[in-house]
């Protein structure tokens, strides 16, 4: 959010004055007291957020410049992005981009049916669907509303539908489960036991199991081969959120069911284009009757502008040329591997993790918001602090996010930083337990 | 959605095959059959839709390639676009898009709070919150999005809400109210009498009022100063979607609230950035702490992948060139009322509408159909049918949109397309009543 100004009299502040409103019963309600009090409530719970104002810079990845509040600017190494390989800023991603942008212009210029479906949009589908290896894709708006928009609409058209959700879903997989009115049962955490339970229990009923494969903010993974034997027992479909694993894993590039040799038995696959991939977007592959129900019936999907050309293009360049090229996702997997062994050796308390994300842990809200300021501040590296509700009260972190191009000296600066902000703010070490705040 | 090939064996098909599954009770049950079923009814029901496949061509708008099934392509003109001003081929737009790409890469790296926060956003709702004369602005991946997330979550924080929504409101509206779980009443579209018969039943408690300006499929406009009115007397709060009017109308494109000089009047202005403006991406406007409660506590904002640097670039510079131009506004409204009347002159039953918007009536499915593909296959003119659940039954139609570059040779050919296959089809002629379908 952005105001005009801190400092201007605001345009409609006389929509405000209670001259104009009121006459009826007790006068107008005061909406903006509770606006007000929403605001106020994060900022006594410590978890209101103040978001930094960054700007990347093509070809100097994970250099980015940052605006202060007062307008001043800084250079700083962004340590929490998402783009995982730094394909955001690949010469063919960017050039796609810019081809496609002066070949075809901005926008879609409607949605899918109403003269948006762009060709480079349908060339993306068809690029997505093999990646996977499934028959078809759809592409979304973004991974938030594929998975969204995806499960509501899937499960919708299933009669009596229960869906089986892990505990630690992403919100926009609850978003979908909720909306989709279905029935629902959470297993816990990456419990395959407490998952068989859950799925005798509901007997011959159409079940489908909704998870992820790797879970961002722990980094740990799911078994997807074991969930699958699950499913062809009790005669579950499957549904797969790959958005932190794709272009990451597999030797092409399809995630970690592809690593495991288990896409073809996931009905399944979503994931994002916004993260490995480096651009913005999201989508579905599964079978060419699933894909088309879901195109015909999901809100989300029909009543939205269809994603640019542009964008369509350069995400196309980001998986095609990941399917081919092994360097990223090695090197990534290097730097990553070097990082935790890095903080490790300084003592920090980086929870164990088998995938490229690194956390380390604080423990408290203001103490990791207080770790994150000052290492933005004294060190110019930025990590967001990560605090309730995207992890619980307890477990609060800085979650660090290596990419290829977080080289050794980089490493080095970020191991220094940290150890100099864990002493200065007495922050825990390694060893230290942290446990959920019971709520 | 888009398959890999209609011929080849699907790679996945191992995953259908009931031998790997099944043995629990009666066996796997047969998703597939459920989305062949769905799908068989949108046949049946012959609302099944078919995407034209097309490539905007920058600098020759609304010129533009379309890709038959069979990979052959044709040029054709786009009649149907909601870029209502090609303002996505405009070179300030495209150039801003293709400069900062070069410049920041292609995407956003990350959610606002977490590395995605890029200066051009930031200075994008800057701009969105001058344009409507309010003190914030905060932008959401599409106007969906922002209809869905900002409603849901307005109205949320307003204890014992009761939404009063117009009956035509469009399906992400309907989404955000279902959403918020709120009390609502449904009014009948634009029936202020019944508005008013139902803010005096509501009492004291807190009223949120949710209404468009320009409503897409008729081209009828609401009295938002009435309605205004209507708020005031009864203590209720405004939310209005301008989707389909910002860049548009008003002296800065600030649409029909800023036309009728009432934007200071209205609570929260919703748009889009994908219409008129020519990009992608949604907004809401409003006063600073609605904006920072909802920027706070909105899931869809929250947890999803910023809006990427180069679209909010190219966003902000079609929302700062028509600011200043009026001479698209002027040519958009002179081509639509010429083609109003060249229709009009040449018989055709257009629906009479006080804005850009030119709906010719058909009222049959099958039949709208038929017409745009002899329409796209016969003249290479593109208009898309607008069927049931987008509109009534009984008044399918199809939807013309002129641009400020739809000019004169152009409406002639169309009208003489038109003609040839009202003639052709024996469509029905101006005068014939098209009405609702009971269900
Ligand atoms: C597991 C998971 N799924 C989906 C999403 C949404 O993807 P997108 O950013 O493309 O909306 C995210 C994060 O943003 C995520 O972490
Ligand atoms: C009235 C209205 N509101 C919102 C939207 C959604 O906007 P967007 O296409 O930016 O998602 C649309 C159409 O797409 C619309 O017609």
């Amino acid at each position: 959010m952005t105001m005009i100004s801190d400092t201007t009299t605001p345009r409609d502040s006389s929509s405000q004055g209670s001259s104009t409103r009121a006459s009826f019963g007790q006068g107008r309600t005061d909406y903006e007291s509770y606006f007000r009090k929403a605001v106020d409530r994060l900022h006594d719970e410590r978890r209101y957020r103040v978001f930094a104002d960054i700007e990347r810079i093509a070809g100097r990845f994970p250099t980015a410049n940052w605006r202060r509040p007062d307008g001043s600017t800084r250079e700083i190494t962004v340590w929490c992005s998402n783009d995982y390989l730094g394909m955001g800023q690949h010469p063919d991603v960017v050039s796609a981009m810019t081809k496609t942008a002066a070949r075809c212009g901005v926008g879609a210029g409607g949605t899918r049916n109403i003269a948006g479906n762009n060709s480079p949009l349908v060339d993306l589908e068809r690029e997505l669907a093999d990646l996977h290896g499934k028959e078809a894709g759809l592409v979304f708006t973004s991974g938030y509303v594929s998975n969204q928009a995806g499960i509501s609409t899937i499960a919708k058209l299933i009669p009596n539908c229960l869906i089986l959700s892990d505990a630690f879903n992403h919100n926009s997989m609850i978003e979908g489960v909720r909306h989709s009115g279905c029935e629902k049962r959470i297993f816990r955490h990456n419990d395959l036991a407490h998952l068989e339970e859950l799925l005798i229990a509901a007997g011959d009923r159409p079940k489908l199991i909704a998870f992820e494969s790797v879970y961002s903010m722990d980094g740990d993974v799911s078994d997807i081969a074991a969930i699958c034997d699950l499913a062809d027992t009790y005669g579950a479909m499957t549904y797969l959120d790959e958005v932190h694993a794709v272009g990451l894993y597999g030797n092409r590039g399809g995630g970690i069911a592809e690593r495991d040799g288990v896409m073809h038995r996931v009905d399944v696959i979503e994931g994002t284009l916004a993260k490995g991939f480096g651009c913005v977007g999201g989508y579905i592959t599964a079978s060419t009757v699933l894909c088309d129900a879901v195109r015909s019936h999901a809100p989300g999907f029909i009543f939205t502008t269809a994603l640019p050309p542009a964008i369509a293009a350069a995400a196309r360049a980001s998986v095609r040329y990941l399917k081919r090229s092994q360097v990223e996702r090695t090197a990534h997997q290097r730097q990553a591997a070097l990082t935790k062994v890095a903080l490790e050796e300084a003592g920090l308390p980086v929870l164990p993790t088998e995938t490229h994300i690194v956390p380390v842990m604080v423990g408290d809200a203001e103490l990791c918001k207080a770790a994150a300021d000052h290492l933005l501040e004294q060190h110019g590296i930025y990590i967001q602090p990560i605090n309730y509700p995207t992890v619980p009260r307890g477990t609060e972190r800085l979650r660090i996010t290596p990419s290829p191009f977080h080289d050794a000296a980089r490493i080095a600066r970020l191991t220094a930083a940290l150890t100099e902000t864990w002493d200065t703010l007495d922050l825990p070490r390694a060893g230290t337990v942290f446990v959920e705040a019971a709520e």
